[in-house]
């Protein structure tokens, strides 16, 4: 398993390179800064000592950070949460993807910024949401020590590679996604899911590779019915 | 149990702050700095938002800062480490505690400064050390970091209770060790254990409450026989 670690438009330039910081103390180095203000990005990559941690660091969209990813998670209070999607406490983090993950599996957590946490259009492309059990009186986590615990709680078990366990990546989910709105379209279905619920659906359903295969196959036959048929 | 997370001779105003609100998002509020260099102290405490955090921190001596504990745990690299003393990796510290510590346990966790680490003579206070595996490339950790991560594994596991372990203080085995050093001068005992070394074997031993009153009233029941006996 590769983990990224994604920084969705961090606020704080001194964030992002204490983040960087911690993932190597963990021996994590794949991160990736989504969109963030230039201002922001120039000064974290010229703080004193940054220049060697984030060296490796991308900046980029929020696509470019998940391509051929297999299973994304986003960090996120409860408040924020999807109620279809699976919520995985931290110290439940190395169960999980014992179960998920396989050697191969390139897995992203994502990070909000500082102030409003994650986008919508972010928590519609995580197959499920983590979040940190932090006490009622003080809730909120800075931005570093939430990457910091996270990737603490990845190394803590070493991971099991099961026998089975290929899986789509986000672009082969998209892609999907994109392949059901176009039968639905034919078949004159009743839009009653919107795309982002498609979106969720199919990152809940732990769909293989294969399977995805199968159902974009089998989306792809549907063509209209020629008018008068 | 209740944890007191104590940082000796912290060098930078910004870590305190950072880990007094990293303590508060696990719930913890017992955070002592021990002899902190006054300006340091001062600017930590007239940060923003420092002032409802550091409330209730105090600063003082060593002394002070682990009077009525039960078990203390000194963070450090694996360098520093003294052969005798018990090694915990941070992961197996929820274990370890489960083992050690009761609901009335008062434990102390501490940290050294940025720069140098804990100095020796509180190692020596130490039950055991802890050690937080970090990768070879970057194994130097932000201190706020450490404590952070500390902070979340010992929140990790639920703490078991089990049905003995009244546990002595710092200060009665410090008590111990004086009147050891007090029989073994009477007895003309060769001085092959320097104090310190005394000091740390106590703490391996895992005596009781009960046992260390009791060789304490052993101890000062030796007195040196009288010339030409």
């Amino acid at each position: 398993m590769n983990v990224r670690f994604v920084l969705v438009r961090p606020r704080d330039p001194n964030n992002i390179g204490a983040a960087a910081r911690a993932l190597a103390n963990f021996g994590f180095d794949d991160l990736r800064v989504v969109d963030p203000y230039p201002p922001v990005w120039r000064e974290a990559k010229s703080a004193v000592g940054a220049q060697d941690l984030l060296k490796t660091a991308q900046a980029g969209t929020l696509e470019e950070a998940l391509a051929g990813c297999h299973l994304v998670l986003g960090t996120t209070s409860l408040k924020a949460r999807k109620p279809e999607q699976a919520a995985v406490a931290l110290p439940a983090l190395a169960d999980f993807l014992k179960e998920r993950a396989t050697a191969k599996t390139e897995a992203a957590i994502l990070f909000g910024s500082e102030k409003t946490g994650l986008p919508n259009e972010a928590l519609d492309l995580c197959h499920a949401v983590l979040h940190i059990p932090t006490h009622k009186r003080q809730p909120s986590m800075n931005l570093a020590q939430a990457v910091v615990v996270t990737a603490y709680e990845i190394k803590r078990a070493p991971l099991a590679v099961p026998a089975s366990g290929e899986w789509p990546t986000t672009q082969q989910l998209n892609d999907l996604t994109g392949k059901a709105l176009q039968a639905m379209e034919a078949l004159g279905f009743r839009r009653d899911r919107p795309p982002e619920e498609l979106q969720r659906m199919f990152r809940r359903w732990r769909l293989s590779r294969r399977d995805a295969a199968f159902l974009q196959g089998l989306f792809k036959r549907i063509k209209p019915f020629p008018p008068g048929a």
